[in-house]
């Protein structure tokens, strides 16, 4: 397996995007977070998102001078048009001011319309934690799994993001609506293996943990069943309804790739307040706790808090190179160095 | 089965509540709430969990007199402390107040600490809606579920829901974070059927569709295996940092019962403040008939959104009356009654 530097991914993941016409600048942060999803673990929306996110800036469902307007102020609560620009620039923009509503305000929500694809929603909640802010994020996308009861694809796979800021490691729940993604699936297959426990239906409707026969059904699974089924009707309505913007069922008409005009909201709580430090620090450790001292179950090695495992990836990744398919990895600076 | 009529049932939970010490008017709202729940379904947390309450009043558990007070209040929110009143009295309270902060504000946010089991958290999704606001809420509990990769109980099966008012039927989710309930594994087990999926794991470690096998290994599963575990851990958390009050295992230390104790928290969000009434109905409607329109999968008769069959529920029995248990029923009886 090969294994590339933090610096070398993010300059070439830049100068792929400085290629397709991204201004250095706005290049410079996105290649920032397509990295440091890659070196979190997040494969599927780190590097080996760039190609399809300099497709879409060619088919010019992405634009990358846009930049994200006030549609509408209410005190606590900010709406934005995105613009179709760049979704990981207007997800850091409507997170860093719910952050500077909050700062004043204890509380800010800011929401989106009209955005695009912000890659690894996780990063708006590590965004939020490093500043010492509660982050709650979610978006809506295209229909890509069947609502509960259907064959067919009706709603998104919507992921939902919480984030606690924590000096000994941030707490960071990222969690889509699917229990497996379709990159688990793949990733699973190539090497003939089965899922853990079963991620969606064959054509036949039974439940399976093959992974080539929830790829052709294209009916993965909800988490939970019918829970992250209604869960992702209720992420999709509400992101909508906040922003003034496109459900899922209108992102589909729009059809402007993964995620093209999607909505999303943002909400940053300051938890210093109205809490001292020490009362944070102490809730958080002695919950962190009371899940590792758990009894552990069979064939568990260890118990680990949400993100714990993204801060341990991250740790190495950064130590040893972020771990690349070496086809992807060819492919992305073929971008950056076409003439 | 016996039906018993909405009216009847709510008087005389009025009057065990009056019974064990509660001023009339208290008792009345307690009731109400207890019996809409048994009437759209929710048993467990209606006419089922009058005697345990009663039981908590009659061992301080519960302060039938207490009201919240407010600890802090940052414009768009407010922290009340719910001095072990009645959960009901203060999450009807804490929604309340929230939705009259997001009646100027758009947005209002309310947490309480210290309150008591609050029934049916779907009870204040449900008061939001009528009212035409957004409502979220959740509430952290006492330790009820292994966290994910644990045998022994660490976390909570704290209870999130997200709820949108509509004039066909509110859209309401109400979920825990357990995929089954105890109350649906021991109904499952009285009627010697399965679980329609595996809930949980035997005494051995190995995921069981048998309801009696979960009760005594007590080792019930998240829903989406980690990823209702990590919700969890995240709910309990921020409810605890949002209000000033306890974690899960802060309330495990006190022992005052199931949920008492906990922390909570209402998110009440006015729609109409940056929307028209024409777009929400257009993005309601859209979503939902694209959900109904979905191919049906194998053994489906029909598709629902989040809330439908609560509603349904509602009607039948509002029509035929509320089925309950007879020995629960005599039981409740017996408490009114007494001298």
């Amino acid at each position: 397996m090969t294994r590339i530097r933090f610096d070398e991914m993010k300059a070439t993941i830049k100068q792929a995007f400085q290629k397709a016409g991204m201004p250095g600048d706005k290049a410079d942060v996105c290649a920032q977070i397509h990295t440091e999803s890659s070196r979190d673990g997040v494969y599927s929306h780190g590097l080996n998102r760039v190609e399809r996110f300099v497709d879409y800036i060619g088919k010019g469902w992405i634009d990358v001078h846009a930049e994200p307007t006030l549609s509408a102020n209410f005190g606590s609560m900010e709406i934005y048009n995105g613009n179709m620009g760049p979704g990981i620039l207007n997800a850091i923009f409507a997170m860093n001011r719910a952050i500077e509503i909050a700062g004043k305000n204890g509380l800010g929500l800011v929401s989106l319309n009209n955005t695009t694809h912000w890659m690894r929603g996780g990063a708006y909640g590590w965004q939020a934690a490093e500043k010492g802010y509660i982050g709650i994020c979610w978006t809506n996308t295209e229909s890509c799994m069947p609502v509960w009861g259907a064959k067919s694809c009706g709603i998104g796979n919507n992921p939902f993001i919480m984030a606690i800021p924590h000096a000994d490691g941030h707490i960071v729940l990222d969690m889509a609506m699917s229990q497996y993604s379709y990159g688990k699936l793949q990733v699973t297959r190539l090497e003939n293996q089965k899922l853990p426990y079963p991620g969606g239906f064959d054509q036949d409707g039974n439940l399976t943990d093959n992974p080539g026969q929830i790829e052709n059904s294209r009916r993965i699974l909800p988490m939970g069943y019918w829970k992250g089924s209604g869960f992702a009707v209720m992420l999709d309505l509400i992101s909508a309804l906040l922003s003034g913007g496109l459900t899922t069922a209108g992102i589909d008409k729009f059809d402007k790739g993964s995620c093209g005009n999607c909505s999303q909201v943002f909400i940053a709580i300051n938890p210093l307040k109205f809490n001292s430090q020490e009362f944070i620090d102490q809730a958080i450790n002695e919950t962190i706790q009371q899940i590792k001292t758990s009894e552990l179950a069979e064939g568990t090695g260890e118990i680990y808090y949400p993100g714990e495992q993204s801060l341990k990836t991250r740790h190495k990744n950064m130590e040893m190179g972020i771990p690349v398919d070496d086809g992807i990895w060819a492919r992305v600076k073929e971008l950056a160095n076409q003439t």
